[in-house]
């Protein structure tokens, strides 16, 4: 099914977010709660961004499980970033498990990361690449559902401004929802999307909880903010929840201070200036 | 724990082993059901024996998960073999992690795996070491209390005939492990052997259970004798168990037919000939 | 651009092709002599065919430089095979080494392998990809040029016979290179094709050696046919060239044994039966 | 043989070393001018100093060739630091290819490379091994020469200050050189020693470039000082040679600038401060 973790803030060690908290991204690896099986060992896939330096983020990505990755380990330790994206993977087609198709996909400043499915994609994927345009359709690298929704997602973020704020973002991802579920209405009539995901571009992002299945069939997703998220003597906290600093989205709370909030079924949150702008149902 | 299974009879594919059985190696490796945690995913190792072409059998090794190494897969789909070890791993130390740790561990015509633990290990290495002669010493290529051991094991074996018979392999195997218990009584006290293993040379093996802790700490071993291992249907079993001709020995059953047997605690098995020889009490 | 090694033939050891020869494929992967760059360091693939237990050939690839995979040693070693496909890559982007590009690629009983270019190959993909079938779409897994080719050829077969004989691959084989040439003709004018590619269903084979450009532009290809490619002290040849039993098809020279002949530019050799049925002008 | 680029000075981007200029370590990984072969294509390696963040420097490896790891020039370009190392490796054993032999090699603070050869090491390794502290010898992690000298030099550190200055350093380490000549002498006469390589602690280091047998006969050693390392337009030069800031040792120059000298043969380089603080001769 896939794990992620998503952190907008003050700049962070990738290590707070990664391998230090109790239930970690990694321990989320191979110990998911909330998922349908406890396994994401098909790989991973960290996005940070280093404004000072550029606008196109860093990123490293591995077919080895997470827990057993010696190089995250020593990234996470040493990195810091205000933005950060971090996924586990859980291959539907283990046998095509290749770092091509580990998340985050990043294109040019924007990353994507998906957990979810685009029920029937074997059959809408013609279609699909039909519609996109010649810039998407060779910046696609890969064979996920995820990174041809992405590219879906980019062409809809064409039609914004350059600069898109938080909601042209939103819009275009929620054009990029009809779209798909347009598609698979007429090649896969019947399947499900599950659809949660984090789009940004280190400066703002949207984050997304959607499934046109029963809302309790969607996967888990989690909202924390506050002033700063620290990590002291093994116990990962957000501090001051009162005022805005930091926010973080993740399949599955990271740690066990009370700060951490469900993301209501079928809504999509927007997260500008590092705090959570407001939050729309789909 | 790591989880291991052992084949001397017809020639079988290894997929009969690895890949096709309900609850295959490969099943193992990320749901097993007899070890303290359900998850092998630390890299893995297939040995198999060729003889029509050389005594020094073919290895493939790798430090992904089992479960989606396509190149396993194609491997086992395609190659047969009178004698075959498999090995999945959960490594002790997840980041160090490498090819070389991956069992089983080859030395000429000599295989080894190992499923448990020494204790103490990081106390016993030097004087372990330096027991050695100069061959073993630098045919050591890792870091594994497993390969270390197995070290020991060929030096035993250098006082028995040049082509011993599996008495004088049982033999050399047990005063290895008088020899790693006087290690442990000196440098670490207190701690405890775990030994379930296979040692073979390609005509002959032994399958060890053994522990100095209480019986029921020591780890699962199976044993199914017959005529022949089957697939058929996507069913596995051992077909006609009156006669010999395959003998498997599995930290868990492969499948659900009624041939599989329990290794007693503290025991060790002498295959020959296809079939069990002998079983001892340790 | 790639170097490989075709071998029809008695069953032959995989090591009397890729390691034991002085100047074998492993060889030519750091030391090639007729490329352009004496490198082909990105990845590798080697399939063989088992007709005793299968028409689907096992195939074995890695994005690691073939000469440091202790793996690929090891299966030389112990496989043997009447038919075998071996081929070490150069990638064009180096950035996009991935196992799902290693050559060669395998559709149930058939495989190819490509040394060349498709020149302006991005501006044509769109377009070749429309014209495929829709398992032939599904099929492929990677973003090579020559995985794409591969999937025009499976479509062009398919009107041929169920089990094409070689004159019927031959003509299979001919229509997609005036399918690509046509495609190339309309999308990227004035761009040249370069095709030394081997394609088999293990029983029969074409093996072509083409390009639009400049004949002295296409690269190396080499045959030598005789009754038995054998290694002996290291050294490794052709015996008895008069009679026929094994043919060998290679970028370049294995060894320095007098049988080796040079393909005609654009010329396609037909294989069967262990011998060269036929020779066309392209 | 093993090139390497070691940096001090102006926090740097990674790839001003490692991908930019027109000689960057990884062109060096195919395209050694300076050593015996061109290639270096069996793994790679890059620590970083973040002395803002932690004593030990982060670290990444990978035993796939530098030049087509994607994660490599992902970090080399977001990566930033003021005391880097970076190698490119060609194995002595191709075979024993693993991270855990790639270099630089860290303990605590310290790490170091190496690009040479220690003349018999197998037969001085039990006795070097025996002479190691017991932390020295459980810190070995692999197999090569590099990584047991490493481990000498680190128990020569042990008898000089906490905190020792580069003199310290370089006393330490030419202590060590003295204790494997002799090493070699007892075990190996007659085998000679190769030992270019850099060690540092983050803020102080020494480089040197060292061999026992003629002059001539050791890989080649280079240094570039001046106020900053620049890459602008494609072109990487050290600017105002004649203000201290930024300090290189790398087995190649980098670039074309004039600011690069030769080591001395049988020399040490003591660098602190971003800037030589003595050279000695050895």
């Amino acid at each position: 099914m896939c794990r992620f973790t998503f952190y907008q803030g003050e700049p962070i060690r990738l290590s707070a977010l990664v391998t230090e908290p109790e239930h970690s991204l990694i321990n989320q690896s191979f110990d998911s709660r909330e998922g349908e099986e406890p396994l994401n060992g098909d790989g991973f896939g960290v996005v940070w961004y280093v404004p000072e330096l550029t606008n196109a983020p860093g990123r490293f990505r591995g077919v080895s499980p997470a827990w057993n990755n010696a190089n995250l380990h020593e990234i996470a330790r040493v990195v810091t970033s205000p933005c950060v994206m971090a996924h586990v993977r859980a291959a539907t087609q283990q046998l095509a498990v290749s770092e091509l198709n580990c998340h985050p996909f990043v294109v040019d400043r924007w990353s994507f990361m998906h957990n979810g499915d685009i029920g029937g994609f074997g059959r809408i994927r013609r279609a699909l690449l039909a519609q996109l345009s010649d810039a998407r359709f060779d910046s696609i690298r890969g064979s996920t559902d995820s990174e041809h929704f992405f590219a879906l997602l980019l062409d809809e973020l064409e039609s914004e401004a350059v600069d898109p704020d938080v909601e042209a973002i939103s819009r275009a991802f929620q054009r990029g929802l009809e779209r798909i579920a347009g598609l698979m209405f007429a090649h896969a009539p019947g399947e499900h999307l599950y659809i949660n995901a984090v789009l940004t571009n280190g400066a703002d992002a949207v984050a997304c909880r959607y499934t046109t299945d029963a809302p309790e069939e969607g996967s888990s997703l989690h909202l924390n903010q506050g002033q700063r998220y620290i990590c002291e003597d093994g116990v990962c906290r957000m501090i001051d929840t009162v005022h805005s600093g930091s926010v973080i989205v993740s399949s599955e709370p990271l740690s066990d201070d009370p700060g951490w909030t469900t993301f209501r079924p079928n809504s999509m949150v927007l997260l500008s200036g590092n705090r959570v702008a407001r939050t729309v149902a789909l």
